[in-house]
Parts: structure tokens; C-alpha cells; sequence
């Protein structure tokens, strides 16, 4: 048996392409006294993952040239010389893009709660984001709408489906029919707005809560519609995430006028607070309160393209990779 | 007896200047059951004007073309019907830019504690927005470093002092040497950036609060120099109020990188509590720990040209008319 990984082999410049990574094969890596061997199952693909690969500063150290990409896995332990897990766990881990790999820092999961690749979406760093950034950040009340950008995605599917629980007015922001058709009618969004259908500056309504996944142009518009007093929780600028040159904001001016609130989210922040996101997350998917969507590519080496189509939108839903 | 009162002439566009304005005479204003008739003493000049004049949406109606300019004044009773106001009086009014008035709203000030002039200024709105904006917004802790732009203004000179006085570390950014010297030897900050001296963004250190009274290039400059969870304090967007397209802002990816809040801040959401500010800004004043400073303009008739001046940062310290 020996291992196969996925290193970064160059920075993209604009776009992300499948050549910007290589595929590699290595030895299968032992595990260290405290460490766990392990095999993962499924790769979590997500839009931070563009920062990582960028030369630009983000908020944590970027992936180095002939490094295996980072990311978190969920995956079973083969071996286990770590105290408290054993052969047969399933654990989440932030192994990165490859098949096996031997940590300290694993966490066990329950699959019989839950899908193990719900651990990645809606029960784990999506899910939890989504959770955190509209509880403590956009501090909605019932009665107020709320909008989220890349509604079908893992963290916008599920904060709109927490906006609805806690009494709010849901409305979506998705590309395409399909997508849009799938946010109303399958998650219980009030109302999901096409970006592709026609200028959003006519659809948008006044919002009191606008949960931030993509930044630039919409970022821009839903600014010009937040009520006073509004929240603004700052969770992704996917947009800019491929762009050379950043999009330049001008209706900053609403801040001002609204006494907006601008706030940036990264759920690491969070951290000593997973377990009241995890418990309330997973009551909810455990009442059918709670639904979620996948994007699966098959085979590690399908992994590049895969975070390709994620950043262009092409996904539906939580983006995974399935290794076995 | 007369009044004389300046109107809205017509609406500018781009930089205001003095035709925007007419002055007119009109009958002295008689007081009516439960009011005061006031004499004019001083009048605000303050920012915020642009926006009242301009055709744009802001936190308020604006003047109507025609209306009297709107503005803060401190007056004396010249009579009264008011129950809990008499002749001789000081008292602090929305009377605007004219030479007398009748209201019901008047709140009678204390001459003796201070000048009067000051209750327009760091006793007045300016420092009641540099009170709550830092304090409430900017939320500094003993040892960090703030930062303000307009430092040698009403607001900006205030939210320095309050800074150190906080124990923070106290950066201002102003036009000009004579300025500069003033708010560092003077005002106590520990630093003042001259905007006109050279590239800003060589010169500005890490920042935990950054009050803008400025927006336009100095807070996108601001936005790059923030450190983990600052804040930034949106008070005023003095640069975007005399351009006709605003300045686009390219750096707000650092509201998420670096998990920043943003809000915008004005003063009459705190009006509840002006008494608390009032008796904190009045300690210091007694005490010796706030200083001012105020630009004099003489006569109702050159109110215009004080407005252009200020909007143009030819005022040094708090502008004010002085009418009587």
C-alpha cells in the first residue's frame, strides 16, 4: 500500500487551474506515539482554499509550493497509537488532500447520528460558520429578513434554514433556476433572487440582515438595501478570491447613513463553542429541520477540478471529494 | 428689530460654495404659549451640513430649497412663554443659521462652567459623538493605539484626548505641520500623520480603533493598516460629500481577514445618554484634561464661506459663527 497526495505546484494567478497541483505518490506515512493512522474517506472542498494558494495575506499561513493542499478529511483509523481513539473510529481530520495520513489532531464522529459527510457540511466548519456568524454577528430577530449570498452553498443553505427557524424572513441569493427553485422549495426560503436572471439591484429588498458569502458587486447593491441598524456578517469574498485586482466598493456611504454594522467571521474564532453549535445543529437535522445538499467528484485526482468548479460556482451544494 | 436668516438658494453640485446661499430679512418672530424667543449668540458649522444639502439620501430630511439652513446654536432668551425657561437664559437650539427664532426646544446651558461656545463643540454634539462613537463603538482597551483622521477638528480632537486619557496610544491624521504640532504638543497625542506631507500608507502603524471622520482613500489605507479585531469607528465621510461619485473602497477584505466591525455612528442615536456625556466631558474640561480650540467666523452673512472653508479643511479646531 502506498499513499497518494495532492501538492500545490503553483500559485494561480487569477483563476485556479488543475495545473496549478500535482498528484504524488509516497510511501504510506506511520504513526507516531500519540498519532492515529488514518484512511479518509471523504475531502471537504471549500472557497477559503483559494486564500490558502494565494500569495496575497489571509488569515492564516498559506500552503507552500510542493505542499500537500490543506483541508479537512473525514476518515476511519487504521492504526491507532493516540489514547483515545482506536482501529475502526471515524474521525475528522485536518489531513489535507490525500489518502492517508498519520496526526494527533483527529476528531471522533458519530456516523450513526448522521452521513459522515455531514461532518464536513452542515455539522461541521460550514455548518458551524453559518450558526455563529448569524447568531453572534447578524444577531437576527424574528420578523427580520435576512439574505444570504450563495444560498445553495453549505454555509448559506444553512443559514437561511436557521434564519426560518428563528422566526425571520428568508431570502436567497443563487445562479440559476435550479438552484433558486431548490432554496424556496426544498429549504424553505422565502424568496431566492437569480443573479443570472437579471439585474438583483431591482429584486433586492430592504434587508436587516445580510449574511455575506461572495463580497463585491453584491456586497456592494445589498449595501445600498440594508435598513437601518442593519448587520452585515463578512464571511467570503469569493468573488475577489480569483480576481487580480479587487472590486472597489462605493456605497460605503450606507454604513454611515443606516449606522450599519460590518463584521468579519472566521469560525476558528469560535472554537471553544463548537460543541453548543454541534448539539444544536444536529437537533435540528435530527427533528428534519435541517436539509442539505452534495456535490460529489470521485477520486482524489478529480480533487483540483473539483475546487476549479466549486470557485466558479459550478457546485450544488456542499463540495466533496470521495476517496473510497 | 429685524431677523436675517440664510436659505438654501439651490442645490450644489460637487463643492458647495457661498451662491448655494441667499440672505434674507424677515419680521422678528413672535414666541408662541410654551415658547422661547432666542437672540443667536454662535452657530455650529459641522459636516454633517453637506449631507442636508444635498439631494442624496441621509440619516435626516434635508433643507428644502427656499428653508432656512439648518444648524446648532447657543442663544439668550430675549422672552419667554416657556414654563421652565426666562429672560436672560443661555440655551443651546436647532434654530439654525439665522439671527433669531422662536422654539419650544431650547435646553438651557451653564455659562459659568464653561464658555458658551463650547457647549457647540467638545461640550456639544462634536464631543458627545467623540464620547459614545469611541467609547461605545471604538470600544479601545488601556494600551492599544487609535487612531483618528480631521484630528485637529471638533470630533477628531476630542476622540485623541479621550484616547489617552482611556490610556490608549493616540494617532492623529490632520493637513498640514501647524495642525499636526497642534494635536501632538498641544491636544497630548502621541503621534499626528500630516496627509499633506507625503504618501500616508508609508507612515501608518498598526491600529487597534480607527475613528474616521474622513472616509474616501484615508479609511481604505486605514482599512489595510487594521490589526486582528479592530475596530473601525465610521463617523464621517467628509471626502465623498463634495464628489459627485464616491470613492470606491478596494481594500475590505481585510474586514474579514482580519475579523474587523465596522459601524457607523451618530450621535443622535444617544441621545438618551448625552447627560453622562456631558458631566464625563465636563470633568475633564474642569480638570484641565480637554483642550479646543475654534476657527471664528464673524457675521451671519460670511456663514457660507465658513461652510466651504470647513468642508474644504481651512478651519482649525471647532468653526463657528459668531452672530451677536
Amino acid at each position: 500500500m502506498e499513499n497518494q497526495r495532492i501538492v500545490l505546484a503553483s500559485r494561480p494567478e487569477g483563476w485556479v487551474t488543475p495545473q496549478n497541483f500535482r498528484l504524488e505518490k509516497a510511501p504510506l506515512p506511520r504513526p507516531a506515539d500519540g498519532e492515529v493512522l488514518v484512511k479518509n474517506l471523504w475531502l471537504s472542498l471549500d472557497p477559503y482554499m483559494r486564500g490558502r494558494i494565494s500569495a496575497a495575506k489571509s488569515y492564516v499561513k498559506g500552503v507552500d509550493i510542493g505542499e500537500v493542499m490543506v483541508g479537512q478529511t473525514v476518515g476511519e483509523v487504521m492504526e491507532s497509537k493516540h489514547p483515545n481513539l482506536k482501529k475502526g473510529d471515524h474521525v475528522l481530520t485536518q489531513l489535507g488532500w490525500q489518502l492517508y495520513g498519520a496526526t494527533k489532531e483527529a476528531t471522533r464522529i458519530d456516523g450513526s447520528r448522521a452521513p459522515l459527510s455531514y461532518y464536513l457540511g452542515m455539522l461541521g466548519m460550514p455548518g458551524m460558520t453559518a450558526y455563529f456568524g448569524l447568531k453572534e454577528l447578524g444577531q437576527p430577530k424574528p420578523g427580520e429578513t435576512v439574505l444570504v449570498s450563495a444560498a445553495s452553498g453549505a454555509v448559506g443553505s444553512v443559514v437561511g434554514q436557521l434564519a426560518k427557524l428563528w422566526g425571520c424572513r428568508a431570502i436567497g441569493i443563487a445562479g440559476g433556476r435550479e438552484k433558486c427553485d431548490y432554496v424556496t422549495r426544498e429549504l424553505g426560503f422565502d424568496a431566492c433572487l437569480d443573479y443570472k436572471a437579471g439585474p438583483l439591484r431591482e429584486q433586492l429588498e430592504a434587508t436587516d440582515v445580510y449574511f455575506d458569502n461572495v463580497g463585491g458587486e453584491i456586497l456592494d447593491l445589498a449595501l445600498a438595501r440594508m435598513k437601518l441598524f442593519g448587520r452585515i456578517v463578512v464571511c467570503g469574498m469569493i468573488s475577489d478570491y480569483n480576481a487580480t485586482e479587487p472590486y472597489r466598493v462605493k456605497n460605503l456611504r450606507a454604513v454611515l447613513v443606516n449606522r450599519l454594522k460590518m463584521q468579519g467571521m472566521i469560525v476558528f474564532d469560535w472554537k471553544d463553542r463548537y460543541g453548543e453549535a454541534l448539539k444544536a445543529l444536529g437537533g435540528y437535522y435530527a427533528g428534519g429541520k435541517l436539509k442539505t445538499r452534495e456535490s460529489v467528484v470521485e477520486g482524489l485526482e478529480n480533487a483540483p477540478q473539483g475546487l476549479v468548479s466549486l470557485l466558479k460556482g459550478g457546485n450544488f451544494g456542499k463540495q466533496l471529494v470521495k476517496l473510497a
